[in-house]
């Protein structure tokens, strides 16, 4: 019979986690010795934020990641990247040590605590999707699986609280998993099937929304098989970019209100029937409210509910309603001329006296990328002039486009090599977000990671000087490129010119054995033209919430 | 009539802040302007939570601080700062920008929301002492001062949530501040002076211990009338060391149980009447619960209760206890020679081919601290063989004691030097933690900071190899005397033997136009008599924990 700490790490390696980020710290301490012992691999970060944006990523690719921590100095330190993996609907398993249950008898002062033993549980009470301390050995077990199997129903984080002296306790010894089946109420799902079926039959135009969740449960094929059978045309997110090969026939682009490519906007908006599978629109999905998107005409399914035009129904899958118009008699039409995103372009032609631009940057990049590359982009112009560069396979962009915590993309490509070593990260990150987490390349280099770290250093806060400046937004200029130089590892390059740039991916197409670091300098002035659109939309708001 | 904005400005400045600091954000950034224009200085940082430790300090020597960022993705990563400060008694107000009210009709999925609009406001109900958020014109005024006077009267942390709308909205015109008198309760403080002084004449061998409290509401000046009057000998605690200077004769070192010297712990435990002033007592103050504190023999007062003996006394503030005592009839007597701290080592003679350790490198520090340097301690050896060290002069040994958070220290040295411009901070750092926080000293760049920072370089987790070895207590070695050049600010030095160390010293007091990088190359396996008492008493914990 495990103990309790021991059936955490067996249930944890069953559902497929090979890899726990995070740091030690000494309420934890005796869980890191099991876990040292045990077949999943410590991966110890610079900072706990590292671990926190690691684990994310890894649990992208790999559906489930786990990151474990000390008390508090540990776990209040993932507070934001738990945040980020709720938000975007990432399984994160929280695993913090804690005081012995037997220490906290009369309340003491136990180094780490803020205000009551539990401050740390209620907080991720609100971060998580379900949450546990492990204190009583009757239920320890259970409590694991139920909070494991939440992890995995809702593709968000939970939480798990181990005081260090219940590591070592036994569970129940009779205890047996029970398998949770959870199905579709059939006859909402069949009326709801019929219904979209006959809307999507009579329509002129369909069109599918491909999001997020179509990742994050794993029905990416599913989507394939019901694009063959439709014949209909695709258009994704900005978070669920790549969901689709972006190479597909049927594939149109990025939908994203006012901010998409103005052909993607048209085709998408002038359709009579919007079919969204698994798409959860925020704002920046709706190109800040520039969206036109008419419920009249639209069919939403999500793991959360399904609505048709003005009315929801309960209890119906995604995976059943899917697998469902599969099976129905949609009828295979074909279509008028779809757009597509831009081919990447063979032949780019370096001027190699010119100076970098934002631009000719993403030119050259999307020429760059090949089937083995996973473009991970941190908020900013990284990842708003990164939707333009077209991904050839699945799932092989990475970007926190909801939530746009700055600081992901660095520690992220550390989850993605560890999570699908067979993927070599091309990651685009601000100077900004750079300053905030690249020191994780440490980390990287510690276990051996080779990606390709594209700095859009612009000296600053790219994203907000558009929308109001001050020297708030600048940051203090860092030598990039002497980065290999302090963690004894990897390459760096400065580029100023096209030249430059062209010197550098080459070699760091190359040098597969270490991290590269390229240091683009660009003008502080300089932004995409998606940028652009994004920032003056924004400002809007920023300049309407002066008026009022 | 200012605006909301306006007004929080207008009471921070009031308070005695001159700096803010954080990072912007869209949702902040007009709140942002505001503070542009106004006599608040904006110290953006490289992370929150280099922003979050600064505020921190600031704090510790201000009297007040402040720390503003964006909503969410800024606000959480400042969960384990705050939490520090709630721990240890730091009023750091924490200003969060966020969404407009008017943007929030019909709960839209706004970039940067977790959960629910107040997901954060919840959050941070859990680590400050008063929250609020400013939605309601009518009490936003009112709201400010409630929240500024909690932090200011609890010292501990508050959080202020101002939606974006809010900001340049008016607040009510005949709003007046009300000034909140609170008061002892006169009857209760006389009865419990009366029953303490007469403890304290009777006693053969009383002893004060000066807890972190009076420096945080300002009482230093009080205990030193306090013990010139009496004569009573002090002890102070890890963490309120320096409260008093340690070169005061009546002074006789840190009290820590089993962990600290061993007069201390003699002359202390011995006492028959122990009074502890503003002392709450951590596991650590209390030696892993190595001391004999007698409650029988005690009078502890703090600014949450006051106990005598066995009871305690409600609504006594610990000013007026201490002006009580002072005003009331002790006794002034002589007492048997008392401990004193080891004098600091002017006859230091460096051997300059001999490895450097921890003890030598604390032996030479102790000579080489003058009057305006303050030493800020990571937790780990620096702070336990630091707390060896001789500070001068009041308030100059920060460290975070209690809750002991890793990556305090370099961002804290920023926050000291804008706090308080004469003092010179020698920041003493573990490799482990430098790895987390260290890149602040770009930050320190910026604003042209000069602190002394000494890394003590054992390739790892040095407080956690005692108690439990793994890998996962190594991390990747940096060539940290190479930060100078990616900064381009500052010089670095590699510190292998007593002479390298020598001749670092000696430039790094010459040089004060940046700060100075030590890297200090220790024996992994190498540590203070400190840390060694304090983790194996740690070690048998987690020992303990495993039997059960």
């Amino acid at each position: 019979m495990p103990t309790i700490g021991q059936y955490l790490i067996d249930r944890l390696r069953s559902h497929g986690v090979r890899h726990v980020f995070g740091v030690p710290g000494d309420y934890v301490l005796g869980f890191y010795e099991l876990l040292d012992h045990s077949d999943l691999k410590i991966i110890n970060t610079c900072d706990e934020q590292g671990a926190g944006f690691a684990a994310d990523a890894y649990a992208r690719i790999n559906g489930l990641g786990a990151v474990c921590v000390t008390y508090c100095v540990g776990g209040l330190k993932l507070a934001n990247t738990t945040a980020e993996a709720f938000a975007e609907k990432s399984p994160v398993v929280v695993i913090s040590g804690a005081p012995g249950i037997n220490e906290r008898a009369k309340n003491p002062l136990l180094h780490h605590k803020v205000r009551d033993f539990d401050t740390q549980f209620k907080v991720f009470e609100h971060l998580t999707v379900a949450s546990t301390v492990l204190k009583d050995r009757e239920t320890a077990f259970q409590e694991i699986d139920r909070v494991l199997h939440a992890a995995l129903r809702y593709k968000r984080p939970v939480y798990i609280e181990l005081p260090r002296d219940m590591v070592h306790e036994n569970g129940r010894a009779d205890y047996n998993p029970v398998e949770i089946q959870e199905a579709s109420d059939l006859q909402a799902l069949r009326e709801a099937l019929q219904e979209a079926v006959t809307m999507m039959n009579q329509a002129r135009r369909p069109v599918l929304i491909a999001g997020i969740e179509l990742h994050r449960f794993n029905l990416q094929k599913e989507l394939m098989e019901l694009i063959e059978k439709t014949n209909i045309p695709v258009a994704a997110t900005l978070l669920s970019k790549s969901v689709i090969s972006e190479l597909h026939p049927n594939y149109m682009g990025i939908y994203e209100g006012a901010m998409c490519r103005e052909e993607v906007r048209q085709y998408v908006e002038s359709s009579d029937c919007l079919i969204l599978l698994g798409a959860f629109m925020s704002d920046v999905d709706l190109g800040i409210f520039t969206a036109r998107i008419d419920p009249q005409r639209s069919i939403a399914v999500t793991s959360e509910k399904t609505s048709i035009r003005f009315h929801n129904y309960e209890e119906i899958y995604l995976k059943d309603f899917i697998r469902g118009l599969i099976q129905s008699g949609i009828h295979r039409r074909e279509w008028a001329a779809i757009p597509h995103p831009e081919p990447p372009g063979p032949d780019f032609i370096p001027k190699p006296a010119e100076k970098i631009t934002i631009r000719r940057l993403f030119e050259r990049l999307n020429a760059f990328l090949d089937d083995h590359d996973v473009v991970i982009a941190d908020p900013g112009d990284a990842m708003f002039a990164g939707a333009d560069l077209v991904i050839h396979r699945h799932t092989e962009f990475l970007a926190p486009a909801y939530y746009t915590s700055m600081g992901f993309a660095v520690p992220a490509s550390l989850g993605v090599q560890l999570a699908n070593s067979k993927l070599r990260p091309l990651v685009l990150v601000g100077d900004g977000a750079f300053q905030m987490t690249g020191m994780e390349l440490a980390t990287v280099a510690r276990f051996n990671g080779n990606p390709i770290v594209i700095i859009l250093n612009n000296r600053g806060y790219g994203t907000e000087r558009p929308m109001q400046d001050g020297s708030f937004n600048d940051i203090q200029p860092w030598q990039y490129s002497s980065i290999p130089e302090l963690f004894g590892y990897g390459k760096g390059y400065r580029v100023k010119t096209e030249g430059d740039l062209e010197f550098a991916l080459c070699k760091a197409r190359e040098y597969t054995e270490g991290f590269c670091v390229l240091d683009v300098q660009l003008d502080p002035q300089d932004c995409s033209p998606a940028l652009k659109r994004l920032t003056e939309a924004l400002g809007k708001k920023i300049q309407a919430s002066k008026k009022l």
